[in-house]
């Protein structure tokens, strides 16, 4: 990989910004991480609960989703509250979504049982990556909770829901120059964006490739997928680290 | 590819659904498509006028925005109107923002001057790839807005803001095997499911593969990649097609 | 009738403009109807359910309510989303509540047992009457959506909920003179505006006259009543055509 | 006509309720009333502002605009506040622009000049009819503050933009009996039922009327239309009287 | 107390404004009374129903909330309804649960039984103290529900669910000098401004202070607490006569 | 004071749980403060900008307003987000409106000059307390801010806008025993709950004293302002030792 680009955070162009995991921020969480990619800062929380809502009762399935959101001053001029707005907004969804489908891809609801997980997103500070950085905070929120209601016999403690683990970073493209782990300051003038979520195995759960600037080439889609799955690879370790040091049993 | 799949209507697995684009369908729109992928009708206006929102004025470029939105009884049961909800879905904002920024990546916005086109995408029947019929479709509307602009001097005849044209197209696999464009059926049961939009001349705009059951492999994504493509090198053709026979000159 | 006025598309002041009517324009709902009035272009779709709302169960009748809207560029200039807007505007509700009520004259909810039928009718494209050509239309989307609830067993063969039929027109005075089926820019400009909802007999469901300009005496008001009837009837005649075309037997 | 039917109030059948209006009812607004159809109290307040808004700036016209509202409680049930509800319902809507049209048809918004005029009317107590006197004590309180606007020169005194009066009445048909003014009793078991507004010398300013249970046929259209003026004639007297008796010169 | 003051509506600075409560103003209410203070007229309504809401019910105990409102020209210029807005203020919130906290602190909900009653507060003129009138007078409404409910048995004749009066006044300090019940012109210029609600006893249900220009000391706060138990030991009196008149037996 | 009654805690009665203030806790923000009181924890940013909103233009005074918000798992069990439900509940606005309104109390919006100061105080865990830490650290934020804004000469350095520090706590009755800082489990089952607001030198703000069970007596009262008192002037001394550490010149 060329090392003629320089960045401004000095970084190469396939390494990560430094990653902190911190499991269990969160007291009242039955699951939690404070996830940090550079100066990125998300809280993300696992609910659990015991029951499904209405429309999924008797079904004998759970239920997990996500709800992403930014504090008005995580970036650096202040944003309107979306609760003060009244609605949200179509990145909020969207986003909201992403994470959603995400980690229902690891999880196999069947064995969840009638029991819901809601995972909370709360981006405190904001530096770009901040979706990749709330599903890679999530999965250590997610299975922290798992570990929760198993070791309660909630769950029973044979069987394990997840499947997997997830994790996902951006890459992009600036200058033709393919790179790892966009700050805001990178992702705002990137050709290319893409945003790729994979398992802890390497195979693909999403991947959203946009043009910012020029359409791309497929030789520029294969580059930045090889780099996206070694950032992943390395995430994947991270997390594993936190949820081992967190006393978590996968 | 492998023909020992069979699909229910009989189609071969690189094979579109029956595709007819019906430009001007609209009298009072400056730009509009009827555009139909099989059973799914999509109505695409572009509102072309003078001027731009408040926060762009005097800048000296133009804005190009999209809107999405489905009939109640467009599907196989009645879906509530958004706009008795009170509130658009997370769905819509998605698509919304999509079609948006597919059109955006072939204009030219400081040539278009200080005019707003917004592209209008009403679904009147859906059975799957109501999207990619409504980025096709709403192409046509765009060019023949523009041709609509520089036929009267709003847009200079000399100076044309399309770079490019662009199309889209759904893939997916299901049983194992490679498919193009989905129709419902197909879709709510594809393993993973993928859309693409490229330029005409096959350049990537937007990439969206989701792993809908299992996460998928490198080698299944570059064919997703291969038969996407093809599609919508057709689909390029057929809007070439319906511009000319509509006398839009690009 | 006087014939010294004459009208910018050269019909005669007792003249409806063409209409069409094409049943079964939807293909997923039970019953549909396109329908025409000149430039006016409504897409009137009759969704039949099982049940009712929690309100009416137990009670052994049924409900039939409509809804109205209108695309953002069905008019010569674009108007905003009231899903966008997050609420409906008071022209809307207001329609909507006329088509429902103009329909529920001429359906015995007791002999539809406890089923719901809701009519939108969208407004693909405007030039006036989209209202009276609304109720026009929603009548052979609901005949339709009778007949195949009756063929099916849902409704018992032996019993019709439909007690008659129901058109509605338009009439105006405009200097002086009063005419039949008014298009947009006769509207804008109309003395007097009446909409006027009839039995397929003549009876009168709906009388809603207003002075635009300056207050109307009685003799006028006789006189838009008698052209009003006159049109209703010919209307009648449209869509018991249609249904017969359609193979519905009322 | 017939005294065969009798009335639970005891009323003849073409006799008004006890109509009472109480002109300057609230201190702060330009022009008010309360006024009373039997069990039916409204208060109506006129708020004079100089000034237009920004759409209408620079045009020398004014703007005259309604809002019907009903407290939780002026019914039998309590009904929820629609500020708690968060939209207004269709039937609020329907009320307010009627209102507001009956009296835009009276006033010369030229002679106005750029001032606005915002017609309040809350219903304080509800026994039907509360649209017909609510227009009926709007137009008190509109031609109060026209009075407060002259005499102080913001309108020159020699300059009247009333063109006539206002009044409105509700009038149905009850087991066969055409009747005037109705009670909420009445009104919910009427199978026909019509409000008219006419100016003060009698013409028809808006009519509209509705078969609630079964068509109606000329006759009784013709029937309604008679009573209903007998009605809103005694109504103009009544107003004339209050505005006198406030030192209102009209 | 100093008497060197002058009030511009020349009352004593611990003088209260002519009061008037006219008890079951209201014909539809189950209690009600329309309560003064000086210009200030504040509806007050009890909607007395059977049965809680459903989070409550089978807990044998019953529910008392408030709403607060205000019409829009209550006061000198217009405000735009909450309504139209389609949310409520923080203000209304704020007061509407200050209401329902003074009442509920008076009321035995075990006593009541399953049963709700909503206090609707409406404001039809302001001159300042709205919301102290409002909790006035929402409990001359309360104590006039439980009597219609014990009267008829829905509530046993033997269990009073009160255990006393609830009265409110504002007191505040106005260039140095402490004085009882505030109109606007004075509240608006206020340095401190309290409102306190007690017991008809002279204890204490909730105390707020707020300094609106400068903080103020522990010898001011003693001052506004005497004055104020003044106050309401008042209004309590006024009170228990409108309920004696009105032939309550408490 | 009495030492009889013991706390879950093992606090005195007059004892604060541990209080932490961490200014510039956020690099976006122009000021700013983690603060903890025990386990609840509240994150305060000031977002200082130029200009004011339109209304206050040209009138050389400037801006401060505050927004209170909670993450939806900051508590024991998940509330659902306010952005989400569409709407502030009344809790939000009222906490909110007591934060701007305590801040307000202590800074010179004319020495501030047309500059708008953002407060934001977001619950990250909630313990009971979050509206006096939040006041008490938005102080911080709000002092740190002007001392950037001042030595950047934005408001001249020679101006210092803010007249005194502001400080708040929670004091309540409990069995009878007066005491400080209540977490949530004292304070879900207190009689008696009062906030107090102070300046640093021990003047009132804002008192709010709340009956939850019974009325309170004037002699309670009395001691619930000497306690807090005393724990406003400990808050006091802890911002100002935060303020020194983080070279904040007052």
């Amino acid at each position: 990989m060329s090392t003629a680009v320089t960045r401004a955070d000095g970084r190469a162009l396939d390494q990560l910004r430094p990653v902190t995991i911190t499991p269990g921020w969160s007291e009242p969480a039955e699951g939690s991480a404070l996830i940090e990619f550079g100066s990125t800062k998300v809280l993300c929380t696992a609910s659990f609960t015991e029951g499904v809502p209405r429309w999924l009762k008797g079904q004998g399935t759970g239920w997990v989703t996500a709800e992403y959101a930014m504090l008005p001053r995580a970036t650096n001029s202040r944003n309107q509250r979306e609760s003060v707005k009244g609605k949200l907004g179509g990145r909020t969804h969207e986003i909201s979504r992403l994470i959603g489908r995400s980690l229902r891809a690891v999880i196999d609801t069947a064995k969840l049982g009638e029991n819901t997980i809601v995972l909370d997103c709360d981006v405190l500070q904001a530096d770009g990556g901040t979706r990749t950085a709330a599903i890679t905070g999530a999965y250590v929120a997610l299975a922290q909770s798992l570990d929760w209601a198993r070791s309660r016999g909630i769950v029973p403690a044979a069987v394990n829901p997840l499947s997997g683990s997830v994790a996902a970073i951006s890459v992009g493209i600036i200058d033709g120059a393919v790179m790892l782990d966009l700050p805001y300051e990178e992702d705002s003038r990137a050709e290319t964006d893409m945003n790729v979520v994979t398992t802890g195995t390497g195979e693909f759960i999403e991947v959203q490739g946009t043009a910012e600037g020029a359409p791309f080439r497929r030789a520029e889609l294969d580059g930045l997928l090889d780099l996206a799955i070694q950032g992943t690879a390395e995430l994947t370790r991270l997390q594993n680290e936190a949820l081992a040091q967190a006393g978590v049993s996968l």
